[in-house]
């Protein structure tokens, strides 16, 4: 047996391990699928509602941070005032041969359409269209007429519901500059090349905030919230050479951006951007300002001063979040597959496991199972051998096996195995809860 | 001074309130607004994430429920699996007169469209056509391509995304019927008359379990979980004389159920359904099963047998919940306005209040603060007098006011103020967070 460890090289064993786990279906599978959107299974959602738990805490407990759900639907003039309308598109040409359409500026990864197709990049027999700008924004009608008065978008972004509410938010919960304001929810794009699993879908949640600063100041502060993400990636397990900042150079800045750094992940399919960390400037209140009419200047009471402040915005995907611990969790050690998930982000927190399904060990199992379920949550397993069950765990992130056997009858005590180190400690049932509560 | 206390009688109050204490903000309210769609607020979105966490717990922390997260996007032929797109809709009629559109079986609440307009239900001058079927799910296209082959919805429900899902969860995770799924996310309806706050909005978040049974033992299910549910809004702090269950007469049965209760709130605009118990029998996996052409049966090791199970649903509208969970603590006592929150619910836990602004009573108050601030949300507040800083704690519900005095200095000790009793008690600082932590 090989105790060699090896790291995850093809994203497919981690679709796999995803689908017969319940980590990650395809959505609506039994229809054939939807291109690029993924349901969360029993155990992903755990995952994912812990690490929003684990950026909800970071970032909101905090006296100058403040929270926000806004609405998915948003009135279309938003979408003017940011640029959205105008920018947020990529140039689509049609082949008049295949019927096809393709990204004019990616036509080196695309296929031809016809049957049989050819290959990525030849498009030798083809006959394009001159590009033409196609609007990543999925659109829809409100209210029960259907025409142009009635558009409105699916937000493509979360930061644009935190700006139109940044007066709401600093007056009715008397903030001073600097603060900022936080925010998770879903977003939607109508990505014309989707992939790479859930890294690039058409349904995504954005966990984002902007801290309004006072002009002048904004460069420290970008500073400070570079670090404090930065901090949060390892904090959740990510390992400090898997992760590294990219510098946006002038040609790739946003037309909103002063500054911006990508903290970038490395995928089995190479580097790529978690999380973004912009100065944007007073570019965004600005423009709503324009657009609404309504004045956003902040008001200092201590200066009398009144201005629009700068915004430095921490911007991360949950579901590229996800996926990066995912990738980074996963081993495999000899014989066994394991997810070597931060304990605070395991979908379980511990498995019950009786030694043999006799009445006396199930009795106690069952009286381990209640004190344990009331406060976290718990898997129980009866079924296959002791060291099967173990495997089972190990490839779902379980950090502690708890096994029930004769000893513990005698004594009051069980079995808990560590995940990483596969060591075993005898530990009274008592304090069962401390033990698995202790930070190690 | 009167100390007769009052409970909410009009739901404009409430509104108020919500936007000035940063629970509610009218969605893109610098553009005029979106007509039926809010944004959570500060406070809101900590209460609306306190009452999910409440659900989450109640419905997946045990051994017969999992958990989903589905996308909002699902494959068409979902919905004409589930009936949706032939049946999810309201008669409209438009008038030829005054070019207003209005719902056929809701003349009497329309108003005419002209200026200025008649009163509702005064269509005398209008000529309205025969009422056509208009459809309340949101359509809009996916991929590159804007006809009929790209056509995607805005889920109407959550629902759907369960049942899609049987067999997924079901293998994944080795379960055996009986047993559960649970999901929390955002639905969206294209409403003709929305309103009443977030009572009736056109996006929304539903809270929905299907539990997947034995044909034959529905009944029973069916009875276990209206008790369940019931139970859950109580324990939320709703007063029982304030809600009851109605049961759907044959006329008001939808065509997938068997039977129906609904659980109503009384608010102020009168008795309305905030969860609804159904029990829709195998209807949805052998619609999936037709329309899939994939089967859709559970195979049931013990017997051998293979069937389609029953579904016994329980589906609560978060935001309505939260609606009624506010209505419901709200109360005028004397001069006072307070909310009387579960302690579970409030947004914040306790407000930290230095008496006055001297370094000494800052220096505990910082200590204070940082004490409490790892464990919980929490505020501080320094402006104006103790006796109006405690009046806007009570105004959000606060449980716990925490006033750092002289005294204090002295001793180590902090005033604790209850916002329900207004008693006061003196406790040692080491001794706050155990203090804060018990249940009373």
């Amino acid at each position: 047996m090989s105790t060699e460890t090896q790291e995850l090289t093809s994203m497919q064993d981690l679709v796999s391990l995803c689908k017969q786990r319940g980590f990650l279906f395809q959505s609506s599978e039994i229809y054939g699928g939807v291109n690029a959107c993924w349901d969360y299974g029993p155990l992903g959602v755990e995952l994912k509602l812990n690490i929003k738990d684990s950026w909800w805490r970071a970032m909101t407990l905090r006296d100058d941070v403040e929270g926000l759900d806004a609405s998915i639907l948003m009135h279309p003039r938003t979408w003017e005032a940011s640029g959205h309308v105008e920018g947020f598109v990529d140039p689509l040409v049609d082949c008049k041969t295949c019927k096809g359409r393709f990204r004019a500026d990616k036509l080196d990864h695309a296929a031809c359409g016809k049957k049989p197709s050819l290959k990525p990049g030849a498009h030798g027999e083809c006959e394009l269209t001159e590009p033409r700008q196609f609007n990543l924004m999925f659109k829809t009608n409100m209210g029960p007429i259907e025409d142009s008065s009635s558009v409105v978008y699916l937000r493509p972004e979360t930061a644009q519901g935190i700006f139109v509410n940044f007066l709401n938010v600093q007056q009715s919960m008397r903030q001073k500059v600097p603060f900022g304001i936080a925010q998770i929810g879903k977003a939607f794009r109508n990505e014309i090349t989707p992939g790479n699993f859930i890294f690039r879908t058409r349904e995504f949640e954005q966990m984002e905030m902007q801290y309004f600063v006072r002009p002048g100041t904004d460069r420290d502060h970008f500073e400070k919230w570079k670090a404090v993400r930065h901090q949060w990636h390892l904090d959740n397990g990510l390992r400090a050479h898997k992760i590294r900042f990219h510098e946006h150079g002038p040609k790739e800045l946003a037309h909103y951006a002063l500054a911006a750094f990508d903290i970038e992940y490395e995928f089995p399919i190479g580097w790529q951007e978690i999380e973004g960390i912009h100065n944007r400037s007073d570019f965004d209140l600005r423009r709503h300002q324009e657009f609404s009419s309504k004045k956003m200047e902040y008001f200092d009471e201590t200066t009398k001063e009144r201005y629009l402040p700068y915004v430095i915005e921490t911007s991360v995907g949950c579901d590229r979040a996800l996926l990066a611990v995912l990738c980074d969790a996963y081993r495999i050690e000899g014989e066994r597959t394991v997810l070597k998930l931060a304990k605070h982000l395991a979908p379980y927190k511990a498995a019950v496991l009786p030694l043999m399904k006799k009445p006396e060990l199930l009795e106690l199992t069952d009286k381990v199972e209640t004190l344990l379920r009331k406060k976290m949550k718990i898997t129980r397993d009866e079924s296959g051998t002791i060291g099967k069950r173990y495997r089972r765990q190990d490839e779902i992130g379980t950090p502690a096996c708890i096994t029930i056997d004769y000893d513990g009858l005698a004594d009051g005590t069980v079995t808990v195995r560590d995940r990483d180190t596969m060591a075993q400690e005898r530990v009274s049932v008592d304090q069962l809860l401390g033990y698995l509560a202790r930070n190690d």
